[in-house]
């Protein structure tokens, strides 16, 4: 089964949604089996990441935005805005597609993991995340 | 089930590939389900990128040839080619796999989303790409 | 179905587990499905990578480590350790997940390939890596 979440504009940089994600699996009434996520979009990324100090997540943007860089000279497709093709690039370096376990309608998710979107644009625009359901036990059956 | 799709050999960069898997996809007749793809090679990799302006895929190679150079004095693994270790790290930091939903037999990919072949290194070589499909059905109640 | 695999306390870099991943794809008697692989770590990775010349996985840590720089000064999550900021930037530019098809129950790998750990961390601490099997065909029935 799959379902479309639509992710709210939001500023640059790491948003979690990690209860976006589970109120899927909750809702699915799913016991165990994977849950995958794809982002319907090529300037922003999803990524797994520590939810507990969020100096770890501005940390992690800065460094990104130090790897790549506005302005580049080596970048030619500009005119959609200079934070676009590094949007292009950092969605090319991190995930667009991840895939969890799930145990007792729980994401298997480790102690200090969480889910994020990350925003590459500086524009707020709405996101549209797929998730994916693989059911281990025929869903037809638990209903 | 799991398809082999043979990618003929191709000169170093990104090579639109969606055609190919939605074929795949076509064929097995699947109406909903996960997609996932499976790259055999270390030397080269899976990409989901805009496909709408080819300025796009070329910024990016640039890019990343920028980041990861031939003939680093890092590199230490010369015996297969100049270009070899640059394509084993470009492997490491981009995907081997990815997993897209279907949904009505076809990929639910973004508007601007175009499933790539990266190839990593100069001299042609066709890769092995596999295709698995989940099917959210029964496949043998659909036949 | 899921399983947990505790990976012993390693050494900073990478470090084989195929054999670990073939053998709980072994045990299960799954015929054909999908293996997907999850880190319940935000410090270290999962890789797909060569396993034939060492000196790949040697120079892949060597460029790594020189890209991601222990004190870098963007860094402000510091109180864990100089490793620890580093650790994350590493897991998001590395995979997380994994997914490998099977057949004839064993890993469709390619002739090169390898799944290894790839510790970010200096002080040795267990890993634990689930592994999900989702059966092509109805595991009942193969009872």
């Amino acid at each position: 089964m799959v379902y479309t979440l639509n992710l709210a504009p939001t500023r640059p940089g790491l948003i979690e949604i990690t209860d976006r994600v589970r109120g899927v699996v909750s809702e699915s009434g799913m016991s165990s089996g994977l849950c995958t996520l794809f982002l319907q979009h090529t300037s922003a990324s999803l990524l797994i990441q520590e939810n507990a100090d969020p100096a770890v997540c501005r940390d992690l943007e800065a460094w990104l935005n130090r790897c790549v860089t506005e302005g580049d000279s080596i970048f030619t497709h500009t005119s959609e805005g200079l934070d676009d093709m590094p949007a292009h690039v950092k969605s090319a370096l991190l995930p667009a597609s991840l895939s969890i376990p799930v145990s007792e309608n729980e994401l298997m998710l480790g102690t200090w993991q969480g889910i994020f979107l990350f925003e590459h644009r500086r524009l707020p625009r709405e996101r549209s995340l797929l998730v994916h359901l693989t059911f281990d036990e025929d869903p037809k059956l638990s209903l």
